[in-house]
C-alpha cells in the first residue's frame, strides 16, 4: 500500500473524524485539559464556554452601531465573498486574489452587510468584510475590547504566553473562507450567528491539492473590481514562496469531485457548527473552512 | 535542497540539541509542565527528581543481595552483551539477535555481574544482564518495588494513565543497548552508577538506517551460543513485519562513518549522562543508545 494513503488512512482509524464537545456551562478546561490537546494537536470545542462573556450576552446591531457610531474602520471588499482565496485570474488561471481594502465609517458598514443580508441591496452588491487579523479587537475595535475577557487563561497558562493577536470579524453569509492553515494556535470564540467550520489535520496536505498561486489584488475601477498582481515585495504572508506565489489549497471537501487529489477520498472531515458563546479550539497547522449557516436576527458577527 | 534534509536540518536550528535540564533537588516538574515537553515530544532531565527515593539512597549490592536472596530471576546472555541489537548472523548478514534467557539465582547473578566487572572472569566471558521488560519490579522484583515511587505524579496525572510497566534492569559496562525506540512514553531513572544516553527524534529516522532484520536468537550449546532462526510465530514484537523481520537501526551516531545514509551527517544527537537519582524523559518514538559510563562502587543498577 502507498505509505502516504497508509498514514492518512491509520489516523482516522485512531482518531475518527468527531470533535470532542467539553461542556462548557460556566466551566472552561484547565490549563492541563488543554495541553492534552495542544499535545495531540486536535480540536475541541467547549459549548457555551464564554456564554457570559458580555460581547455574547449584549451584543446587537443597535448595540455596536452604538458603541462604534464615530469609528473609521478597515474593510474588505470583493465583487463575490471570497476574501484571501483562490479566484479565476485575469488570463482564466487560478491566482490566489486579496480583498480591496476600503476605510469606511462603522455604521455605513454595518449598513452595507444588514442590508445585503436582507437582500436590499442587488444580487451583484459587492460584499463587505471586517476581517483584519492585526489585533484589531486591541486597536481598531479597543472601545469594546472590555466586552470579552482580555485572554483565554487555561490557553495563556498552559502556552505560557499572552495572544498575539485579538480579533473581531463582522461579515455576513456573503463572506466565506476558503479552506486554509495557520502556523499558531487558535481560540475561536462565536459571538452573534452561527458559523459552520470544516476542518482536516494538517497530515491531510496531500488531500487538499495545494498550489503556488500568484498573488493578487482587487483593485476598485469604476464601477467594478480588476484582480491586478501584487508588485514583488507586496506580499507580506509569511509562508510565501521566494517567488512572490503562496501554496494555497484548492480541494473543498465540500465540493470532493473538483480539484481533487489521488489521496482526497482519504480525507474525513471533521465538521462543526458554532452557536454564540460557543469556543473552539483549532491547532496550528489544520486545514480550516468556514461559512455562515444561520443569522440570529440578521446579524452576525464573530470575535476571534 | 532534499525536503527531508531541509526538515532535518530545519529540527535542529529551531530545536538545537541541547537536552533541557531541570533542578529536581525535591521539586519534581508540574503534570502541565510535563505536558508541555510531551506535546513538543522533546526529552527533559530531571537532576537529583528521585534523589528522595529509598532505592536511590540505600541500594547497594550487600543490601540487594540480602533483599533479593532466595529470588529467582529472568537472565539475558549473550556471548558480547549485545541483546536485541544488530549483530551478524551466521551467514554473515546482520540479523536482530535476541539474548538467551536462563533463570538464576539472583545472588548468583550479582556474582557474576559484579565479578566480570572487576575482571575477575575471563575476557571471554558471557554477560548477563537482567533486562526483562514485563513489568518486572510488581513481580519478579515485587519484594523490593518498596523502594521505589509506586508511579511518577506528575506523568500519572497529565497522561491520566498508570504506568503500563515498571522495570528493573541491572547489568554492568559489558551491556550495551543498541539504538531503538519505543511508541510509548518513557520515564527512566538511575539508581546506581552512571549511564550516558545518546537520543534522536524520531524525525531522524532517515539518518539511521533502519533496515528489517531477520530475527535470531542466542541459544547456548556446550560451552558456546549459536543463533539460530526465531520460527515464524515466535516474534512477540508488536512492530514485526508481516514476514518476521523487525525494523531497526544499523547506524550508531558514535560509529559516524559505518552504516550511514546521506542524512545521517544532518543529525545531532542528544547527550546526556544520568547520575543516581536523575530522571529522564523520552519521549514516545525518539531514538535512543545507552551505555554504562562509570560505576559507583563496582556495582551498576538503573530503574526504569
Amino acid at each position: 500500500m502507498d505509505p502516504i494513503a497508509e498514514l492518512i488512512t491509520t489516523y482516522f482509524e485512531l482518531n475518527g473524524s468527531t470533535i470532542d464537545e467539553l461542556d462548557g456551562s460556566g466551566i472552561e478546561p484547565s490549563p492541563l485539559d488543554f495541553m492534552r490537546y495542544v499535545a495531540r494537536n486536535t480540536p475541541f470545542v467547549v459549548r457555551r464556554g464564554a456564554a457570559s462573556w458580555p460581547a455574547v450576552r449584549n451584543w446587537s446591531v443597535p448595540f455596536l452601531r452604538n458603541a462604534l457610531a464615530e469609528h473609521v474602520v478597515n474593510v474588505a471588499v470583493t465583487p463575490n465573498g471570497y476574501a484571501d482565496a483562490p479566484t479565476p485570474g485575469p488570463e482564466g488561471k487560478i491566482v490566489f486574489a486579496k480583498p480591496w481594502e476600503e476605510n469606511q465609517l462603522f455604521t455605513d458598514f454595518l449598513d452595507c452587510v444588514t442590508q445585503q443580508e436582507k437582500n436590499q441591496l442587488d444580487a451583484t452588491a459587492e460584499t463587505r468584510y471586517a476581517q483584519t487579523q492585526n489585533d484589531n479587537l486591541r486597536h481598531e475595535y479597543a472601545s469594546v475590547f472590555s466586552d470579552v475577557h482580555k485572554d483565554i487563561p487555561f490557553a495563556r497558562i498552559a502556552l505560557q504566553r499572552s495572544p498575539e493577536a485579538i480579533n473581531l470579524w463582522i461579515g455576513n453569509s456573503h463572506s466565506v473562507t476558503a479552506m486554509h492553515r495557520d502556523n499558531y494556535e487558535n481560540i475561536y470564540v462565536q459571538v452573534l450567528g452561527r458559523k459552520h467550520f470544516v476542518l482536516l489535520p494538517s497530515l491531510c496536505q496531500p488531500c487538499v491539492n495545494e498550489q503556488p498561486l500568484e498573488q493578487y489584488s482587487y483593485v476598485r475601477a469604476d464601477d467594478n473590481f480588476q484582480l491586478v498582481p501584487e508588485t514583488a515585495d507586496g506580499g507580506a504572508q509569511g509562508h510565501d514562496g521566494d517567488d512572490g506565489t503562496v501554496p494555497f489549497a484548492l480541494w473543498d471537501p465540500d465540493v470532493p469531485l473538483k480539484n481533487e487529489t489521488p489521496y482526497s477520498t482519504l480525507a474525513e472531515p471533521m465538521r462543526v457548527t458554532l452557536d454564540p458563546g460557543d469556543m473552539l479550539y483549532l491547532p496550528a497547522m489544520w486545514y480550516a473552512a468556514s461559512r455562515v449557516v444561520q443569522f440570529s436576527r440578521r446579524q452576525y458577527l464573530t470575535v476571534h
